[in-house]
Parts: C-alpha cells; sequence; structure tokens
C-alpha cells in the first residue's frame, strides 16, 4: 500500500490546475534564465517542466514537434535549411532531420535545456549529433542581427511570451527574421493556447502581419498543454503555395491535417 | 486573506486530474442512474459533473452542444424533426430550436437532470418550454422500441459508455434507431476523447458501421473535456450529401469547421 502520492501540478490559472502524478521528481535547477524541472510521470512518461509550465513530455510531445516542422515543410519550395530559435531539447532538429534538412542550426539560449534533455531525452537531443545540426548556445535575437546567413525555414520554438521568451514575439525581431529569410521561405513560431492566452496568439499575428503580407495560424491538439488545445503562426514574404508532393505520414500528422490544421473555430478566428 | 480554497477535480486516470477552483458547491445528490455534483467555478462559471466527470460548464457548453447539433444539421435534406436521447440539460434542444427544427422529441432518463438544469442552467432548460420541444422522462433505448415516428436526427447526447449509457452504444441500440431514421436522415452520438478512451470510439464506429454503410467521424476541441480534444460519429443509410446553404456561424462552428472537423490525426485514424 502507497501512503504518499506525489503530484506536479501546472497552474493554467489562479483557478485551474492539471496534475501529473509522478513517480519521482528528477532534478530542479534554477538557471540564470528559468527553473527547470524534471519530473517522471505515471501517463506522460519524463516530463520538462520550465518554469512551472509543461514543455513537453515522453508521451505527446510528437504532436508539437510534427507540426512545428511538417506544416510550413510542405508549402513553397522544398526547404533545405532552417534556423532554429530555441529547441534546445532537440525535438524540431530531429524532425527537420527527418525531413533531409542538409543544413541545420539551432540557437537556444539556456545550455541546461540542452543537458537536460542529453540526459533524459536522448531520442530527441541526439538530433544535436547529426552531421548536418550546428548546435549553438546563445541569444537568439543577437544571432540573428550578427550572422548574414538565409534560411528556407525559421523556427521559433521559444516559452511562451513572458520573461526571457518576449522579445522572440516582438515586430522588432520580426523584421530581423525576415531579413533573414530566403524568398520562399517561411517563419513558423508557438503561438499560445487560443483559449487560455489570446493575448499569445493575438501578439503573434499582429507582429507578425506589421512585417510580413502573408500570415497564417494553424492549430493542434495537445494533451498536456493548456486547454488541450495549441496554436502555431506561421508567415512569409510571397505566399504559402502547397507543393504537390507525397505527404510523410507522423502519428498526429498527416495530409489530412495539413489541410485541417488552417480551420479554426469561430473564437480563434475573433482573435487573428 | 482566504485561508480555505476549494476545489472540484476530476481524475482522468490514477495518474491525471484537471482542477477547478469553486467558490461553493451548490449541489450533490444521488439517483437512480447516477451522481449529480453542482459547482459554483471561478474560471467556468456554473458546472455540471455526472458521476465525477464534466458534463458541461457555463463557460464551454456552446462548442458541445454545436457541434452535436450543427455539423450533422448541414447535410442531406434540411431536417425538421429530431430525436435527442440523453440531453436533461436542454443545451442541444436549445440548438435545434434555433436551427429552426419543427418536431423535437427530447428522452432523458434521469429526471433529476432536467430538475437541476432548470434550477443552475436556464438558460438551456428554457427550451423545454418551446412549443415545438417534447420532453419525455424516460429510458432512450425502449422509447424507440415502443415509438412508430421516424426523425431526420437523432441525436445520442449521453454520458461516456460505462455504466447506464452502456446500452446506447450497442450494435442492438443502433439497429433500433435506423428503424427510426427516415430516408434522409443521421444519426450522430457523442463518442469520447480520441486520446484518453479510444474505446469509447472504438465502440460507437464498430457498432455503427455493422448498422449503417456511411459513417464519419468528426472532433472539436473542448477544454474542460478529459484531454481537450473530443470526438463525435454520425452514421446515415444513404450517405452524406452537403447542403449549399449559408453557415449559421455559432462561437465555435463555422463553415470552416464543418470541413475541418473530419480532418482526423493520424493517430485518430488508426482508432476509427
Amino acid at each position: 500500500m502507497k501512503l504518499i502520492e506525489n503530484w506536479f501540478s501546472e497552474r493554467y490559472s489562479d483557478n485551474l490546475q492539471l496534475s501529473f502524478r509522478i513517480r519521482d521528481q528528477l532534478l530542479s535547477i534554477k538557471t540564470d534564465y528559468q527553473r527547470i524541472d524534471l519530473f517522471d510521470t505515471y501517463d506522460f512518461g519524463k516530463l520538462l517542466s520550465i518554469d512551472g509550465t509543461v514543455q513537453l513530455t515522453e508521451k505527446d510531445e510528437y504532436i508539437y514537434h510534427e507540426m512545428i516542422t511538417m506544416v510550413p515543410y510542405y508549402f513553397n519550395k522544398k526547404p533545405e535549411s532552417a534556423l532554429i530559435i530555441g529547441g534546445g531539447d532537440g525535438g524540431a532538429a530531429k524532425r527537420l532531420i527527418d525531413l533531409n534538412f542538409r543544413n541545420i542550426i539551432n540557437v537556444e539560449i539556456d545550455e541546461n535545456v540542452v543537458e537536460v534533455s542529453k540526459k533524459y531525452f536522448p531520442e530527441l537531443s541526439e538530433s544535436f549529433k547529426n552531421k548536418n545540426v550546428n548546435l549553438i548556445i546563445g541569444d537568439g535575437i543577437k544571432y540573428i542581427n550578427q550572422t548574414d546567413k538565409k534560411f528556407d525555414r525559421i523556427l521559433i520554438d521559444s516559452t511562451d511570451p513572458v520573461g526571457s521568451a518576449e522579445g522572440l514575439f516582438s515586430p522588432d525581431f520580426y523584421r530581423d527574421i525576415k531579413n533573414h529569410l530566403t524568398d520562399d521561405g517561411i517563419v513558423v513560431t508557438q503561438s499560445g493556447s487560443p483559449y487560455y492566452q489570446p493575448e499569445a496568439l493575438k501578439m503573434a499575428v499582429e507582429g507578425l502581419s506589421s512585417v510580413f503580407k502573408y500570415v497564417k495560424t494553424y492549430i493542434a491538439f495537445i494533451p498536456t498543454y493548456p486547454s488541450g488545445f495549441w496554436s502555431f503562426t506561421m508567415a512569409s514574404i510571397n505566399g504559402f503555395n502547397a507543393r504537390e508532393d507525397e505527404y510523410i505520414k507522423g502519428r498526429y500528422f498527416n495530409g489530412n491535417i495539413l489541410k485541417g490544421c488552417f480551420d479554426l473555430p469561430e473564437f480563434v478566428k475573433n482573435v487573428v
């Protein structure tokens, strides 16, 4: 008989929380940028939390990572180069490798995220060993200002727009991004829960729209994120032309999702 | 300073729960069929729970009720008559009235659900006062065996397939349903969370497929239901032909959702 139960709870507001029963807390560190916790949960395997919010779990990370990489992949000329800002777990880089990107630069500000992922999510962080991936520990905003490279895809795989990630949702940053996209390039950012964080989605859409002519929001279901419902917003200089490729199936993504993910509920349309 | 906090938690498994902070518990009764609890929550207004699972909240009931009524509405000949099995809160009947159904029979097994809704969700239960709605307190399975009426739409607006609602997911029941649909008729059932309850979805799809030639599953995001992701499955004798009507917008439903809700993630396709 187990007398003590341990739970990790993410508070969605003062009045709502999702709780995961855990076998153990494996790590809790305070870095220069954030607090990082690692839990071994019963239902979702290992869970990485940053500042108390779920970033990824072993069981459902595939949804977020497929959707941030595969949806923009199938538009415009077949992409080969990518810049990932954030994504220190390696999950986004992993999917880009699977999609045959040749040249991936991943700029993560907090090397502790990389170290934690190497230890606890080796199947994701192994992407940093790939010869086509160049991991840089540094500030994405500074990096984009200094480099003269251009990219076919830029992924903003960040935490929510509070604290250290706030600058990643600003028009100034989006302007710098634009200067480092190829003509056919696409930038994509996670843009929060349309239900609980409509202001994050609004920031992304309005910021990107002030810089880019073409902006599109798409949605996915992610059970361990607030409300189970998440948004991504992508932008481009010259539009979005769907390629006629055979679609690679993910565990979430498929050819139907590529169409249906742009069909937004009315309450989301009212935000974007 | 508030020293005591009260929370209502729905357990999704032994290891996962969503918790709502509540101002007060307004009701807790044990009926012949189930336990009914009514909470006044901070974030979602009044919340009706049956056997510990959230049935509806003031704030997000519109999503479930729009999706169970409006999606099947836009296929085949314009429907006028409907049978609702379950739905004692009145929310489904309310949307059918808005869609100009002329003849609605609502069979609810537990009159306590109706009484609770009359007291706490008057904007839903007022539909039972409408001249086009006939509320019958009784067993839906018995009702369908006794009536000789046929309906353009049959809505199975039930709890999950455990306990008293289990029979509402059985092939025998679906066969009776088929005999009481008009030629152009459509039956729709809620079919659970594809993520946490794939067996409920499987029961509905396999049961309906054993009786009907045409079966289609669609999805919606519902923040207060397990995983935030829900499925509905509809079936018909002669297929689904989309009408070219102007779409009435709901707060969730719109013309895009009518297309996109049938685009299923790969892990859901693997269930249905």
